[in-house]
C-alpha cells in the first residue's frame, strides 16, 4: 500500500526483524557540525546498523521526524542523506511522522528480513573466535576534532557523521557466526554485552585490534590509541563470535566478498574479560562505554 | 526472541500493518497537566488508534524514549501507562531506544496484523455512509479545561489525556467498511484526507455529528459546540464509510458488540464537503485542522 494511509502494509513470508534508534541535536550531533544531508545519512545508518547485526536484510523504514522548525532546504537535505544510503541498500521509506518539538531529532524504526537463523548475542560459545570488521576508534576522534573545529582528521569527522553499515557482512555472517553485535557503544561495552548474552568470558589480544589510521597518528604509539579504539563508540562495526571449524571458511567468505574482519581474541568459559600483551601478559582494561543517559562516552 | 538484541525477531504469515506517531512534551501534553502515567498511554493509544483504522489487530510495539532527565518513578509511570493498555489489547512491547534530550517525548512504532484484507483511505465510493465512532470535540475541550486549570470537564480531560483506541471496533469493520481513517486532526480535516483518497466528496448532517456532553454543556446551543465537534482534533475515534448495502449488518454487528457507531453522511460523486442542517440548506464550514507544524490546533 502505497503512502498516506495511517500504516504501511507489508508482507513477508520470513521472520522479520525490528529495530528503533534515534539521533537528536545537542546529544549525537550538533548542526554546526557539517551538512544536514549528514544527519539523515546517520539516523538511517545506526538502524541498519542493528538490522546487519542480525544477519538480517535490511527492507523498509519509517522516520519520525521531531523539529523546532525546518525549510524546505533542510528537509530535502535530510531526505537526500536517507535517500542515497537507502538506494544502496534497497531500503524503503513506508512511513513516517512529523511533530514539532524544541530540538531536531530523527527516530527511524527499521524492519529487515532474514533468510536463515537471525544472529543472537546470546550463542557465542567458549573455543569460538572473536572477530571485528574495520578499523576502530576513528567516529570517536571524530567526534572531538569536530569539537575542535580544525580541519585534521577528515576520516575520522567522516565516519562520525556517516557511518557505513555493514549489511553485506551481515548477511554473509548468517551462514559462519554463533553470535554478533554492532559496535556503537565502543568494542569493550558491545563485546561485555556479548559475553553476559552468552554467559561467557573473552580474551583480547591487543595487538590485534585495528586501530584506525588517523587514531594512531593522533596519539602515535600511546595507550590512548588503543583506549580509543576499545571504548570510543560509534564506529557501527560489526562485532562476531564464529566456531573454530568455521574461521577458515569464513575468512575466505570475507576475502571474496571484499570485506575485512580481523581476528582479535576468543571466547573463553570463565566469565570476564581479559585484556592480552603480546606477551600474553593480563593488561589493565580501560574504563568503557557509552552512557545512554548522559549522552556522552565517559 | 527476547529483549536484549539488536533487534527484535517477529514471525506473522499474514501482511502486517506498521505505523510510529510521537508524543512531545509542550506540544502533545504539559507535564503539569496529570500523572505521566497517562502519557504513556497516551503515547500508545494514538499508534494502537492507527492500527485500529486499518482493520488490523495490534501486536507488537517499540517504544523510543528521549528525555533530559527521569527518576526511576518516573519511568515506572509511563511504564504503567503503557502497560495496562497493551495488556488490555494483548500487545507485546519488542523493543526500544533510549536517548537524553532537553524535553521529553515518547516515539513509538506499532505493528498490527490484518486478517483479511486491510481498511485503506481511498476505498470510499460515492453513496458510501459515513460513520463515526463515540462522541467528538470532547479531546479539544479537555485540552482548554487543562490549560485553564480548573476542576471542571473532568470527561473531557479524561478524553485528552487517556484516548481510548477503537481496536475491536477497528477489527470488527474489516468485514463492512470500504474505507476507514482515525479521527485524530479533527472530523473534518481526516474526513478530507479520506475523500481526496477516494476522489469523492461527501454531505455531511450537522444534526447528526455526535457532540461530547461535555461540549454541549460548555458552548450551549452556540455554533461552537457542533464547531469544537468538526474540528477538534486527539478524539481518536473512526471515522467509516460502508457500502449502503452493508449498513444494516454493519449497524447490527455494532449493536451485538456494545460499539457505538452514528450515521453522519454519505459520499457522493462531486469532489467537496458540504455541511447539511436539519432542512438540507448548506452550512458554512469552519476552518479545519491540526497543523502538525505549528502542533496546535488553528
Amino acid at each position: 500500500v502505497g503512502p498516506g494511509d495511517d500504516c504501511a502494509v507489508l508482507h513477508t513470508t520470513s521472520p522479520f526483524c525490528i529495530t528503533t534508534d534515534a539521533v537528536v541535536e545537542g546529544v549525537h550531533f550538533r548542526r554546526g557540525d557539517g551538512p544536514l544531508e549528514d544527519l539523515g545519512h546517520k539516523a538511517l545508518a545506526v538502524n541498519l546498523s542493528d538490522v546487519a547485526a542480525m544477519g538480517a536484510r535490511p527492507r523498509w523504514f519509517l522516520c519520525a521526524i521531531a523539529a523546532p522548525s525546518l525549510t524546505l532546504a533542510e528537509v530535502r537535505a535530510l531526505g537526500r542523506g536517507m535517500a542515497q544510503l537507502a538506494k544502496r541498500f534497497s531500503v524503503a521509506l513506508v512511513g513516517g511522522n512529523v511533530t514539532r518539538a524544541r530540538e531536531l531529532s530523527l527516530t527511524l524504526t527499521c524492519v529487515g528480513t532474514t533468510a536463515g537463523r537471525p544472529l543472537l548475542r546470546s550463542g557465542g560459545r567458549p573455543g569460538d573466535t572473536l572477530y571485528v570488521s574495520g578499523t576502530l576508534g576513528g567516529a570517536s576522534l571524530g567526534l572531538r576534532a569536530l569539537r575542535m573545529r580544525g580541519h585534521r582528521f577528515r576520516g575520522a569527522c567522516r565516519r562520525q557523521r556517516r557511518p557505513e553499515p555493514r549489511v553485506a557482512l551481515g548477511l554473509l555472517s548468517g551462514k559462519y557466526a554463533s553470535a554478533a553485535i554492532d559496535v556503537s557503544d565502543g568494542l569493550l561495552a558491545d563485546l561485555g554485552h556479548l559475553l553476559r548474552a552468552s554467559s561467557v568470558g573473552a580474551h583480547l589480544l591487543a595487538s590485534r585490534i585495528p586501530v584506525d589510521v588517523e587514531v594512531r597518528r593522533a596519539f602515535g604509539a600511546s595507550a590512548r590509541a588503543l583506549t580509543t579504539a576499545l571504548v570510543g563508540g560509534e564506529d557501527y562495526e560489526l562485532l562476531l563470535a564464529v566456531p573454530g571449524d568455521r574461521t577458515s571458511a569464513f575468512e575466505r567468505a570475507c576475502a571474496r566478498a571484499g570485506e575485512t574482519v580481523h581476528a582479535i581474541g576468543h571466547l573463553v568459559r570463565d566469565p570476564g574479560l581479559s585484556l592480552l600483551d603480546g606477551k600474553g601478559r593480563l593488561m589493565r582494561l580501560p574504563a568503557a562505554g557509552f552512557d545512554h543517559f548522559r549522552g556522552r562516552r565517559r
